[in-house]
């Protein structure tokens, strides 16, 4: 079994290459619930539903998130009444946060809903969230809070950041299984999403990261980090504003206390050595997941890394 | 101004009529909300909407509810998740139902959330819900009760109907507005509805029986029965229910209390005689509206009846 620590639209680039080199049966992903908001009420889970959708083979691989072939008629009709539609809401998509909300209500917990939903889509790899409780990612900036969906589709990561917070977390619980998935599995990723907004979340989450570091050996960070940049996103900027280099360094030294071993790009092995003088063991692959068959070739070459010796 | 008492479906095709033959700013609605019904954590009021849809222009009329040209592809996903989905949710009407609930849960009444809405959609004539308490109409079956949409949507109003209740209408109070507009009306006018189901609970609402009857001779109710059947839907079925004939007299015996006049079809100038005897003043027009044009007869008549002095 393989436990993922994953977040959203890189993640799910990442396991839809995992899905080709491992049984679905055999993954556990813990996915990021940092990011949920509520809008007209609706409990949104944007990080699950990438990753629900992209084990159900309905992700929009191209843009990452949504549906393919969704539509967003009820989106244009709420923004008639004048309300805000920063938040792409499809409609398909929509009966997702629907059906979770009314379940939600029902008094089903997310862990619970999760596994509903998967199952009703098919999906037979586990999806679990970090946590049943409220997390909130929030990015102060110099004129304010902003919650994680504000700061990254509203204001499209433009504000400067000061510091990140992630609310709630103190007094969260691991959800059901996940320190189980953890602790039992034969190696555990950390795919390559934000480290600060996807996985800083669930580090956050009181147990996590004792559960990861008595498996260190076994932990694989995935670095988001190129050279100095950012494959996609805001990844690069919040580094930065939360003291670490923006390069594989910064991430392994982000990962240092969790993760024993990194995958960096091969244009970076001159990193190496930097590398594993902070004790992380780094192996180099290509990152870019430029198609499905770069995404199968770096999940092929993550899970031989769990089981290297050298 | 012309004040009228309305359901949906039937309401809805009287009222396009009504918006040729007087200035929509003369015009106050009010609607039913014993049918209201919360489904996805969303409050769904169906004839506030339809009434809505209508005056705004955007109601498909060929099937009586619901946008023209609406699509269903988050019901469809609903339903893909193992949900009932016999009630009939259009991806831009989606929207009205997510709007009004974020509206209600910030703490407006629905009767500003109503207004708020029309506004949105350019509405001019004045639409108010009967009360902004939670009354919630009832048919009680020999298998149990059923809420209004269940038993008319859901179980296509086939069970067999013992009696009809008005939950929470003795703790109700008329909306805003609607007893100042029954005293402030030139004329009253009493859709071409389901009376037991349509009319009922407004006339269930503590105070508004008695303000219509201070206004008797102004109030004039449109018989939704011809001969003795139902110009379409379950009225004539709860009617018998409820004690009353299927009939033109049954109508006018129904209304006795609160209508002093009644429109019934030409066809039933038979009856009259004997409405009258219930001290109910009876006048004649053709009342099916089988297009647009004789919607505005309709209207026209109406509105003649309201002001005729014999």
């Amino acid at each position: 079994m393989i436990a993922v620590l994953a977040g959203g639209t890189g993640a799910a680039k990442f396991v839809r290459g995992l899905l080709e080199v491992v049984p679905p049966e055999t993954l556990t992903l813990i996915g990021n619930t940092g990011d949920d908001v509520e809008l007209w009420g609706l409990h949104i889970s944007p990080d699950l539903d990438t990753l629900m959708y992209q084990l159900a083979g309905l992700l929009n691989e191209e843009r990452g998130w949504g549906i393919q072939g969704d539509t967003f008629t009820c989106l244009t009709a709420i923004g008639r009444y004048g309300e805000p539609t920063w938040f792409q809401l499809g409609d398909r998509d929509l009966a997702t946060h629907l059906v979770r909300t009314k379940w939600l209500r029902q008094g089903s917990s997310l862990t619970e809903v999760t596994a509903m939903l998967c199952a009703r889509l098919g999906v037979r790899a586990r999806l679990l969230p970090m946590t049943d409780d409220p997390v909130r990612t929030h990015i102060r900036t110099p004129s304010g809070a902003l919650a994680f969906q504000e700061f990254f589709v509203r204001e499209r990561w433009m504000p400067e950041v000061v510091a990140i917070e992630y609310r709630g977390s103190e007094r969260a619980r691991p959800a059901p299984g996940v320190l189980e998935a953890i602790g039992a599995a034969h190696g555990i990723l950390i795919a390559p999403s934000n480290p600060i907004t996807s996985i800083g979340p669930i580090l956050s989450i009181p147990g996590v990261r004792e559960a990861l570091a008595e498996r260190r050996d076994r932990v694989l960070a995935i670095s988001p980090i190129i050279g100095t940049e950012a494959v996609s996103g805001p990844a690069g900027k919040l580094m930065r504003a939360c003291g670490y280099d923006v390069s594989p360094l910064g991430v392994a030294r982000y990962y240092a206390g969790v993760a024993g071993r990194i995958l960096i790009d091969e244009q970076d092995a001159d990193w190496r050595e930097a590398i594993e003088r902070v004790d992380v063991r780094a192996f180099t692959a290509p990152l870019r997941m430029t198609d499905r068959a770069a995404a199968i070739r770096l999940a092929r070459m993550a899970v031989a890394c769990l089981h290297s010796e050298t």
